[in-house]
């Protein structure tokens, strides 16, 4: 996925019949319509777990990433800048007729809020047979976007990954990804929460529309019957770690300004998942999450600008 | 030209033979290698003086811009930016056996300076029919860059620009740069200056080469000789303005984080002009181009991401 991200001081994200501060999926015949509507754009990788991948490896972790793309700019944009900065790679090749590299059209509102027009283009063919092993077999932690679901040959590839993972006792994270995502698949979410995932990674929305509660703690509570080690990410609220003890809050990053909250969820799963493999407590690990969180929305763009490393031992943090 | 930015915490510039701070030339078969040694990067519409007409199409002025792209992703991107910011383009479209769009690998160190390697491609095919009357007609200030000088066809594409402003009273800018461009084009530079340029910007470097003196009271004494409107852009020293009562300092915004100067002079360049269009005096026009470079250095990449016109007025300069 390549974002495309421009501000939207005229929320023309609206115009558009996009939903605020959600993800939209758009079609092929749609591309330039949302292209045109823009203001001047940066553009730069992304993709949920692929801005985590990232993440990772800027803390220093060592990291891969199984994904597909086109064989066009796009594509060769998107693997090298992982590859460059050392992540190891899967990425399989989506051939002519399957559509062009994916994108993401991301509008900035002033309030700092992201609003995201999707094509999923050639992610949308990863299949089965493209989920390899290699990578799994050496990941303390193999970690899973939900918006997976919204690819044709989701189940099967997510169960081929689940399956994996549980042999190499790799622990399996999953992230909500988005609360509407979570609205078409939620049956196959909660059957995968219940059955397989390790670590689960929300938002307040993502987690509220999972169980179809209101209030946070009635999520706490069915997280609680599950066992699953959950985190919830709740803005400049903090992070909510729900462990088998209890419930702990950690604050965020004190940000002076926000940008952009793009990357937020995405580089708070950086720092949490990394720090948890490491063998930190969860705790623990949320206050990393919520260090490289902070770095991101300082700046536009999904993916870290600055040395996440640095500013982590800085902190006391790794 | 099409910026492609990345960090370049290692220095991998000079290991490319590139001089810190400063603008090399490179060929179309050096792309693939300057572009696999850097870090991730991220992609957005630069060029000097395009930036700069970005600068102003932010403040709110009216504007246009005359170049050259191909008739590809690059081209495409370029014009949509500008396009829908506003700015009037008249864009020349290369044909196919005349290059790619051009390009520009901007590195930025860990002390906030850029190193660039520009591949000029289509711009390089700029000609003399490519000038039109049409926006330099239309404009109080006719602004060219001194990298035109690099371009092929430059000195009568040059003239046909200054005979154009000439001829509709427009008042002829022009921008020295970059030092090693003055360098390989000292004769052109100051005869030009000599004999056609009302308003002359350039920073520290490039000025002293010009008239190849070590102190700036010796390029301010030439400057006077000459009669010309200059300024002196001196980074985090602000501004030298040179106008026929003596030379004033305007100081330069203050920024606590510098993460990138790429685009610094541009961004000056847009409050300065716009300002002294606007009937503004030359010192008065100074602090609304130190107001646009203190946003700009504050992230990546070398066009404004807030609202240029409103910090204007917040600041009581517009």
């Amino acid at each position: 996925m390549l974002d495309i991200i421009a501000r939207d001081s005229n929320d023309v994200h609206a115009d558009l019949g996009l939903i605020k501060a959600t993800m939209t999926l758009i079609e092929e015949h749609q591309l330039d319509t949302f292209y045109e509507a823009m203001g001047p754009t940066i553009q730069m990788s992304g993709g949920s777990v692929a801005n985590s991948i990232a993440g990772v490896a800027a803390l220093g972790g060592t990291c891969g990433y199984i994904g597909k793309v086109a064989d066009d700019e796009f594509g060769e944009r998107f693997t090298h800048d992982l590859r460059s900065m050392g992540v190891d790679l899967d990425v399989a090749i989506a051939s002519s007729d399957e559509g062009a590299t994916g994108r993401c059209h991301v509008f900035i509102t002033d309030d700092a809020q992201r609003t995201m027009a999707t094509y999923l283009g050639a992610s949308n063919q990863l299949r089965v047979s493209d989920i390899s092993e290699r990578l799994i077999a050496r990941s303390e932690i193999t970690y899973v976007e939900g918006y997976l679901y919204d690819l044709a040959p989701a189940k099967e590839a997510i169960q081929r990954v689940v399956d994996f993972a549980h042999v190499h006792d790799s622990m399996v994270a999953l992230s909500l990804s988005d609360m509407f995502c979570v609205d078409r698949h939620r049956r196959d979410f909660l059957s995968l929460v219940t059955n397989d995932v390790d670590v689960l990674l929300a938002n307040e929305a993502e987690i509220l529309s999972l169980f179809q509660v209101t209030r946070l703690e009635q999520a706490f509570s069915a997280l609680a019957e599950l066992g699953v080690l959950a985190v919830v990410t709740r803005g400049p609220l903090g992070a909510d770690v729900a462990t088998v003890s209890g419930v702990v809050s950690v604050p965020a990053s004190e940000v002076e300004h926000v940008v952009d909250q793009n990357g937020a969820g995405d580089m708070f799963a950086s720092g949490f998942l990394y720090s948890l493999a490491l063998g930190a407590d969860p705790v623990e690990a949320a206050e990393l999450g919520s260090l490289c969180a902070g770095e991101v929305i300082k700046h536009l763009g999904a993916r870290p600008e600055s040395d996440l490393e640095e500013l982590a031992i800085e902190a006391g943090l790794l």
